[in-house]
């Protein structure tokens, strides 16, 4: 069987190495202050990540060509770079400190010059300008122009999508979310970027055809939503060592989840109270905690939560055995989907 | 002679027409709380602006071809969509209430959702849209694939220089910004994306010839910053009624333009306490202006930034009477600069 680690960790190497080449490349053309704004975008970058996404950029190359070339690491790295376009802009609407294990980016230039709205103002500049390295990558990568061309519009609209994502998950308290909502987040967020979008960037370079395309869609769309319904239970109930963030911060961001939403629907009057009290508090207790997670299993929120992600598992595995593509793309797709809702952090 | 007024509003009314059409199309596919997001984007947009910029594409392309044919309207809307995208960003960094007569983006949601963050929060993710939606715009129109690919690696070139000249401006109070730091800044934001930028960005989907886009590109430049320069000369020296904001604004935002750091440079202990004192001031009043206009004007830093404004705009003409191009075009340009440094509002 597949050993999913290892030949994801030999692809983070090799675009980590290319990341690195394209920010020395790019240091070398700027001076002074430029060059603290693009440190700071290279130190989030480079600090973490499994490189899930660039390695199903060259996934989606390989499943139509069987081939993974070196000019793939441009595109591959592009998508890590989208990530950090992402994180930083997330960061900023969520005021967090912390990612990747240290400060956030408009927490880097907050303290630099002691000035926080400054902090926040050269984030967002630097989140925009990752954006416009990550298409510089993939507009002066090595493919026939006509591909290229096709995957900028794949880019974009993944943009597109996980805005309209983004602006869902942003309004979950505002509006009554019900699963149909949070499962419709997930799919424009979660699926479009992390899953979606890198796969047919890495097709549409290889020109593949229309099958192809629709199968890693379904695919994409499956597993990024058990990857979500995962990572949101992992959020409740994860071991707070191994997740390596409090088991609060999620209900402290008032998050509407499936659990949150569907234990909401299910529970009587004075649990629907502890739900509501607790999500987006801040400080929230052991003892609270406690409460919300009985409330969610009692209800059978829980339960309800764990069978989606099994049956979008299902469907992520039967979407690409059906599919005609290269062998080892289709193993290392079934088991990525595996891991997505097995992984304990 | 040209009437400029006429032959911008000619395309004005050409290019609102086709951003009207876009924001049709993609409202379609949209439903509920994403609708309400895309008619804050419409609503900005469509709120007012000259469309030099969109006018700017239509004359690369004419100036390489003779011809402004009906597709070049879709890269002409896009580059007020990057205008859009990069003015909502701009206000929440700034925190203005005000753009174009109207609340800005953030302000629009932060009093429907009666949540400041959210309303920040939902209008960074807005520009992220606008951002997408013009590089959509450029990919799907209708010219040889080599040029429009071209066209896309000239847009985020010009998001990525507009992002370091933000990121100048952010940091222009937090270093001792002179003269040359603040063209630097003019030169990378404001010539850049308002000028060279839309310039070429034409000429590229007309496939035009090195020469037209150095060309292009020198005039870009100077009558950029002569228009900047302009611009902070009526911010400082304008008259309210007629400039639509308080000629305070500038020197509350604290903003370095040329007649402040040249003032700096020139003026002695008192003045320059004075000059220090109202830079970044919020409720300057009326005699605190008088004195900085005044100090300004006495130290020479006036007449300084006029005859700069004088000197750059003498460049862009020379750059244009010399060059290979269309002649409308040609013409089009040298009253564009004039009317840059000459307008009142």
């Amino acid at each position: 069987m597949m050993d999913l680690r290892s030949e994801l960790g030999r692809r983070k190497s090799l675009v980590e190495g290319r990341l690195r080449e394209f920010f020395e490349e790019r240091r070398g053309k700027l001076d002074g202050i430029l060059r603290e704004a693009l440190d700071a975008l290279e130190d989030l970058t480079l600090r973490g990540g499994k490189r899930v996404r660039a390695s199903l950029v060259m996934m989606g190359y390989r499943a139509a060509t069987g081939e993974e070339p070196g000019q793939i690491l441009d595109p591959a790295a592009a998508v890590e770079l989208l990530q950090s376009y992402l994180l930083i802009h997330d960061d900023v609407m969520d005021r967090s400190d912390l990612r990747r294990g240290g400060p956030t980016v408009h927490r880097m230039f907050s303290e630099r010059y002691g000035d926080e709205w400054l902090g926040i103002s050269l984030a967002i500049t630097v989140g925009d300008l990752a954006d416009s390295y990550a298409q510089q990558l993939i507009a002066e990568s090595d493919f026939p122009p006509e591909n290229v061309l096709a995957a900028l519009g794949v880019y974009n609209t993944m943009v597109e999508y996980t805005g309209y994502g983004q602006i869902l998950d942003l309004l979950g308290p505002h509006v009554e979310a019900d699963v149909d909502y949070v499962l419709k987040t997930h799919l424009l967020k979660t699926s479009m970027y992390t899953f979606i979008g890198p796969l047919l960037l890495g097709a549409t370079l290889a020109g593949a055809d229309q099958d192809l395309m629709e199968a890693l869609t379904r695919y994409g769309a499956s597993a990024g939503i058990a990857f979500q319904l995962h990572d949101d239970y992992l959020g409740l109930y994860g071991e707070e060592e191994v997740i390596g963030k409090p088991a609060t911060s999620d209900l402290e961001e008032g998050k509407r989840t499936v659990l949150v939403v569907e234990a909401l629907r299910r529970a009587g009057e004075g649990e629907r109270e502890v739900l509501l009290a607790a999500l987006g508090k801040k400080g929230i207790t052991r003892e609270e905690l406690e409460a919300v997670r009985r409330i969610v299993r009692e209800t059978g929120a829980l339960e309800f939560s764990r069978e989606l992600e099994e049956q979008h598992l299902r469907e992520a595995i039967e979407a690409v055995e059906e599919a005609r593509m290269d062998d080892f793309v289709r193993e290392f797709l079934v088991e990525l989907a595996k891991f997505s809702v097995s992984r304990e952090a």
